[in-house]
């Protein structure tokens, strides 16, 4: 068994879902695991990452809305406010979220399935730049 | 350090709790780790993994309520309906739950607590046939 | 590639958030691995484990908060009330964050983001004695 460790680095440019399967694929593709796991964890609080549907564009949309309808920017429910309105609320949508996942390697593939996707979810209004650390293992 | 692999198919019969813990005990028995970690891994997006209470059915009851409650059936919450009502809802509830899981063995044995067991969380109500990839490494 | 295991006991003193990530350090250093990764596992269905902002307390507050407005302590919404009214409400705040978490170690360092820390995040208001484990792999 051996193990080996990638970055990735995601430009969002405010709320939403942005698709990183293809980038996760293409830095694992050149380690040749057979069998293995990879485990993903973003090193930020205010962002997240999610495996969610692929197919239809409406169910991210309507993933965003109810992230923002049980975490809403109302002033008033928070006490840490000094970072802007959406701060906290992204704050908690990011704990209802991810920070890490791991998925198996099965045949020197990973193991999705054919509806799963890998997103970074971005729970900030401005653009930023999200760092996701890989860690694979296996043979 | 060595690694192996499983899978295991649970047949859903509607939204609710499924204990999978007998199951993932059994698969892992042949495997004689002494040392290691289980990770768990559900190929879906509208059912999800989850590890809680195994004492009090009415824990497990009141969980499904509270995923009822904070993500209803309710058409007008959302734009993916093609697919029927209970879908997007579905989305919802896998993604504020777990679609992997990992639990470390010690001793010989899974690393649950007393009251811990392994869930298949159904969420649509229609009767499914859902896929759980298991990896296993250690010594 | 070697492995390795821990526990760390949190005492806790009611509802809130724990930072244990000195501990998780200190007990990971003894063990000088280069490249790998760290798994935590907390064994109890009414206390979890979370990465958030170590910052402003005020985001802790906020957050406890949040999971007590989204899971009340409401007698009337639970069938599982002998244990007490805030039993049920802490298991489904556990549901909502984490029972483990996975982190990359990169450099012989812990790969968290400058402003993540981890949690033991405690739903129960009378105090427990909360048993973590630790799984770590690597070189």
């Amino acid at each position: 068994m051996r193990q080996s460790h990638h970055k990735l680095t995601v430009a969002t440019s405010g709320q939403g879902f942005y698709d990183i399967t293809a980038d996760v694929v293409a830095r694992l593709s050149a380690d040749r695991y057979r069998t293995g796991l990879l485990t993903l964890f973003i090193r930020h609080t205010s962002a997240s990452l999610l495996i969610q549907e692929n197919a239809d564009r409406d169910v991210l949309d309507d993933l965003t809305a109810f992230l923002a309808r049980v975490a809403p920017e109302r002033q008033s429910l928070y006490r840490h406010v000094a970072e802007g309105n959406d701060d906290m609320p992204a704050h908690i949508r990011a704990a209802l979220t991810q920070t890490h996942l791991a998925i198996p390697i099965v045949d020197g593939r990973l193991g999705l399935g054919t509806w799963q996707a890998i997103y970074v979810v971005e729970h900030r209004r401005a653009p930023h730049a999200r760092l996701v650390l890989f860690h694979v293992l296996g043979d």
